[in-house]
């Protein structure tokens, strides 16, 4: 599969930089929220809206993909692959932590099984897009087939290009797999090419012991599949989660459909990392919603040289931190359409410190 | 004025820890919004709804109090106090970023003149708090008198009061005051004991050569008033500002009624160090809402020990900083109220990472 993504053009950049700067605040006051509204304005100006000066986001969509991973039974982790499925169930009864957020929020949530231990048939609303019941043991084997891998691209297509046809212009996605930061971190050890002990960290909650644990499964995973890591394919292939290959195609799908991609924390950001490396004109449409409590997640931003909108210690996965960006992204919308301009409100505009020049 | 402040309870610590852990999540997974979640849960299980469960969010309203400085005239800004006046019909008509912001969040915003050097009669719903046309530079005499900062005390006091009648039990307070970033270092240098050097910072974005005509400045007056810095009141008296005096009054009737308060940047962290020297329980009614990208700021809030919510590079003022965390607080409440425990989901609780206990 392939993706036709057009690259944000900068044709608007001074356009938009003269619409913030001529809003009724010191220049740059609104910190990182105008760093927002440059990414939201530089992608609706120069595709959907062409030129236009409002900018919009138009219902917000959220998606769970949920993947167990045979790595959590060589000792990574904590819980048991057991309770993915039933996080899957809470997710499907409302009583986890995205739902809280998301409905607080006005996110619209869907929870996709991706391919978890326990079938998931009984849950109410789950969409299934299951490629297996579990990986295998990336240390041991390739975590799933290449065809795995494509089937996946496929189905998480299809279901984001649903999603824009019924008039969403955001989306954002989180994940749920016990032993699934394992994967994560060896996917960023195989992309940045650092130690497995860069990236490794507690996860949810683990031991120092575990910790070691983590670290060297991993150093044999990449040593295993040292010769099968040369795309993004191929690692997802040998490292990779059901969920993380769904979610690294739905990003890419989603910027083919000129769609504003909110980026959740660590398992995210390794799928960022991957959907980049496939077609790097993903990146312009990406907003990086928190730095995640992950020991790792902060040396991914800093790879990718972003700057993300929350540091809350959140590390809990679900897709929290994105959700919990929202109202900041509609803040820095809010601001680019409605502030008024120093002319409008006849405000005495003192645009440059250093000249003191009174524009009156 | 004499507040009387409910010193808040740690009876509940217990009961609101095992509520938050049991919920579906790994132990302290929420990070900050867990630490958010207790302040709210102590005040209230501890004061409004005695040992009830459930935390609420009503009616939540932001005040912006704004004051014209004579020191402003003295070369440490680089607007002229004129703008105070602007601005304040500026918010008036809803065209500055704090309206935009409240607007899209749920704020109930009042724009209050707490002595402004133009008159603002003619600007629809703004309340007049005045206490002068403008305070004397504070390089040169005391800011106000004791008079006008008692004055300050009892027009807040009765403002507040007025709100909590209407039912808000969460308040936020922002300021606009051409200058005020001058009179806020330096209460941050008599009340820490500090040099102006570590106080001063751009405000909304001065020169290097302004930076330093405002550290000479704060140290003329630190000098000048050297004999008349031993209380609050004093302080406020000698280096204060209009907004200043009625934004640290409010915070303290605000606790006073069981109100949370909703801790913005620069300014309004100088009027919550304040009200803290004046009654230490006012804290406990604290939340902190952003580090701002005033340089000083950062230092305040670590004297304080407290951590903010954002951390967004905002220098803006008006309140921003506070009204923008406000879906935080909300989520905060939100988990805690409505999130499903382990028992009620169903989810295997893997509560202690070092023990490797599960109870299922």
């Amino acid at each position: 599969m392939n993706f036709a993504i057009k690259k944000v053009t900068d044709v608007f950049n001074q356009q938009i930089q003269a619409t913030i700067d001529g809003k009724t605040k010191p220049l740059g006051a609104l910190g990182q929220l105008e760093d927002t509204a440059k990414i939201i304005a530089a992608v609706q100006l120069s595709t959907v809206n062409t030129g236009q000066q409002s900018l919009s986001i138009k219902h917000p969509s959220l998606f769970i993909f949920a993947g167990d991973h045979g790595v959590a039974a060589q000792g990574v982790s904590i819980a048991p692959s057991e309770v993915t499925s039933q996080m899957v169930a809470n997710f499907a009864s409302g009583g986890a932590a995205i739902n809280v957020f998301c409905k607080q929020l006005g996110w619209q949530l869907s929870v996709v099984d991706a391919g978890v231990l326990s079938p998931t048939d009984n849950c109410l609303g789950v969409i299934n897009q299951r490629l297996g019941n579990i990986t295998a043991p990336l240390n041991i084997a390739p975590a799933m087939s290449l065809a795995q891998v494509e089937l996946g691209f496929e189905k998480a297509t299809a279901l984001v290009k649903s999603v824009h046809e019924k008039g969403c212009n955001l989306i954002a996605f989180g994940e749920m797999g016990i032993g699934n930061t394992t994967s994560a971190a060896a996917i960023m050890a195989a992309i940045i090419g650092i130690p497995a002990s860069e990236c490794v960290g507690r996860g949810t909650g683990v031991s120092d012991e575990i910790v070691k644990i983590k670290q060297q499964v991993i150093e044999q995973a990449l040593e295993l599949h040292q010769g099968n890591l040369n795309s993004a394919k191929e690692i997802l292939a040998s490292l990779g989660g059901f969920e993380i290959v769904q979610i690294t195609a739905a990003m890419l799908a989603a910027a083919e459909q000129e769609m504003l991609v909110v980026v959740d924390g660590f398992i995210c950001t390794a799928a960022a990392m991957l959907a980049i490396d496939i077609n790097a004109n993903v990146k312009d449409y990406m907003i990086f919603a928190h730095c995640s409590g992950e020991q790792g997640h902060q040396k991914m931003l800093s790879h990718l040289q972003v700057k993300p909108l929350l540091n809350l210690g959140l590390r809990l996965g679900e897709g929290t931190g994105a959700a919990l960006a929202l109202p900041l992204i509609q803040a820095a919308a809010a601001f680019y359409n409605d502030m008024a301009s120093f002319t409008q409100a006849q405000v005495t505009d003192v645009t440059d410190a250093n000249n003191n020049k009174v524009e009156n």
